[in-house]
């Protein structure tokens, strides 16, 4: 195995607290690539104090040997957890450690069956945690992913022209992001004009673009499995003072975030310093999301920076900080970075900057 | 709601079969997409007898009411699976379905918790089956992808030049999509040349094309949410007679599969008539992965062609077809074409000839 592999596993297995005849049943794809490097579509991962083993099928047999070369491989044909349960029951481990939000109830009630009710299935998902801290080899992947990200934006601007619709700019953002290196996009791009700007998930339509509109674009690229996350909203011509008011608040909220987060304090708490800022500005129901997420090899990912969340924020964890407000029938702004969370503060991986831009 | 969302709801009540106090819970966006139009990323859909109820959260207060008018609809924070307990509770309904290759055993386990174990759950998924039969409007939304990545294929086949890159090429395969006017490629765009090839799920590297090379490349776009999927297999100057034969051992298997293709038989069957003639053409343990999958809303659904699935394919499924050959270290061959079955055959969907095109 790849050393950083070798040492994730071995975490993994630390953080698991595995005693004897206990075994972590892993299942989640992007967490199974996390630990031992496999990016196939279909495996599950076994972590064992005696050793870990990786199962997956007929499809995979080469893909398995040259990413994890040393990590022991079945290769099989059926349900996984069935091939799982064979080799729970074989080395009699009877008390598997299952990721709750990440396993199927159908998976979970099979293994049980498979096991012929031997089993003890207990909710235990280590990886939530450890993934939230990234390595500095994860930062590096994070961090070219958002400069792709930023020139696409800088290439951006000059197409918005009059008659433009958001498909075709979102088109330009994601091919943009593939000739700059990206595997992909990060998720589906937002290109969303004024009214259409205040539903927060808006998809692009064919609208076209007019004098006197408001531009929301979120979008980022994969890198080796890395995502970036970024928003701006800029104006087409759109300069009246609601707007402008509006679009000081978000901006507003996201300097006093950017000011506050650190680690250790909680996604609650940083959540509610924006939307302090925004209340404060008279917007405060017009923020109709939480304000951000981890990133990593999930596009939303632990830790969630959001009312719901009162554990510590983490040491070298990589979060999104997203403010905005939405009106409906007018327009929505949003503007996003990305921050590394140290214990003094944090650092934004983000290099263009937040101030309005006109067009 | 819409007329269509109505029929389909209703049929889904009926396949439910639910009782006085019975509810189905549906958790799989992609179904609570086919069910009711809603297109957000996060909902559930309570099916009763007595109506339908969507909960969703704050982001999709508008996006519910446009999608899904006449639908009621719950705008919640908090886990969705919290606040359908509390609408089970109140309704007093005891038997809650689930799918249970959907909802994840951690929200099984929470739904049952905040129903103070009041509630039984029971495993049942209508939708697996009526999905699988696409009605018209969907077999329309199908071809209309399935025509823009034909032309796509047209379109990509003079950018195969000596030097160009697995990526370069993925790359224009998803913006050629887009300008055509899908919202996105359908999967990960697979573009592989010889011994990559033999990698069944190889992504785009940055590999140059080179004279003797054989280019596999499997591709798709969604349209109004529905997928296409097809692979086709060129070569770039190989005519060596393993090549010719795998080839023609491969478009033979397709053939046979595309005449045996019928409403009725089972998948495992038809799976098997393209084995049979790999097998005689002495390249059986070559193909790696089962012969296709259902298509639609997803990628991969309902029905599987594959060796184990031994429930009759129904009338009105649209399947992939796609027979292969791997020989690691030195090519791969893939050839997939679209079928929609009935009782007395199929329709192919593609245009396109699978002919050995050479370039």
């Amino acid at each position: 195995m790849v050393e950083e592999f070798q040492d994730r596993i071995g975490r993994l297995s630390r953080a698991a607290d595995l005693s004897g005849r206990e075994v972590l049943l892993v299942s989640h794809l992007p967490d199974i690539r996390w630990a031992s490097g496999f990016t196939g579509s279909n495996a599950c991962l076994l972590v064992t104090p005696s050793g870990h083993l990786l199962i997956t099928d007929g499809r995979y047999k080469e893909q398995v040997r040259s990413e994890c070369p040393g990590l022991e491989a079945h290769i099989v044909s059926g349900p996984l957890e069935v091939a799982a349960a064979a080799v729970i029951t074989e080395r009699q481990l009877d008390r598997v450690f299952l990721q709750q939000s990440r396993v199927t109830w159908g998976t979970a009630e099979n293994l049980r069956s498979a096991c012929d009710g031997q089993v003890e299935l207990v909710a235990r998902d280590p990886l939530v945690h450890l993934r939230a801290v990234k390595s500095d080899e994860e930062v590096r992947a994070i961090r070219k992913a958002l400069t792709i990200t930023e020139q696409v934006f800088e290439q951006t601007l000059p197409l918005l022209k009059e008659g433009i619709t958001e498909q075709e700019i979102a088109a330009e953002i994601d091919h943009r992001h593939r000739l700059l290196g990206a595997s992909g996009p990060a998720f589906d791009t937002i290109v969303a004009f004024s009214e259409h700007a205040a539903l927060p998930h808006a998809r692009p339509g064919n609208r076209p673009l007019k004098r006197g509109d408001v531009v929301l674009m979120d979008f980022g690229g994969v890198v080796e499995g890395y995502h970036s996350d970024m928003t701006r909203t800029v104006t087409f011509g759109r300069s009246d003072k609601l707007f402008l008011e509006a679009y000081e608040a978000v901006r507003s909220a996201l300097l006093s975030a950017t000011e506050a987060a650190r680690a250790g304090m909680t996604g609650e708490h940083l959540d509610g310093v924006a939307r302090q800022v925004l209340t404060e500005h008279g917007f405060g129901s017009a923020f109709t999301h939480s304000l951000g997420h981890g990133v990593g090899l999930e596009i939303h990912e632990s830790p969630s920076v959001s009312s719901r969340n009162s554990d510590p924020l983490p040491a070298g964890s990589i979060i999104t900080l997203e403010p905005g407000v939405y009106l409906p029938g007018d327009f929505g702004i949003r503007i996003e970075n990305m921050a590394r969370l140290n214990a003094d503060g944090n650092t934004i991986l983000n290099a263009s900057s937040t101030e309005l831009i006109r067009l």
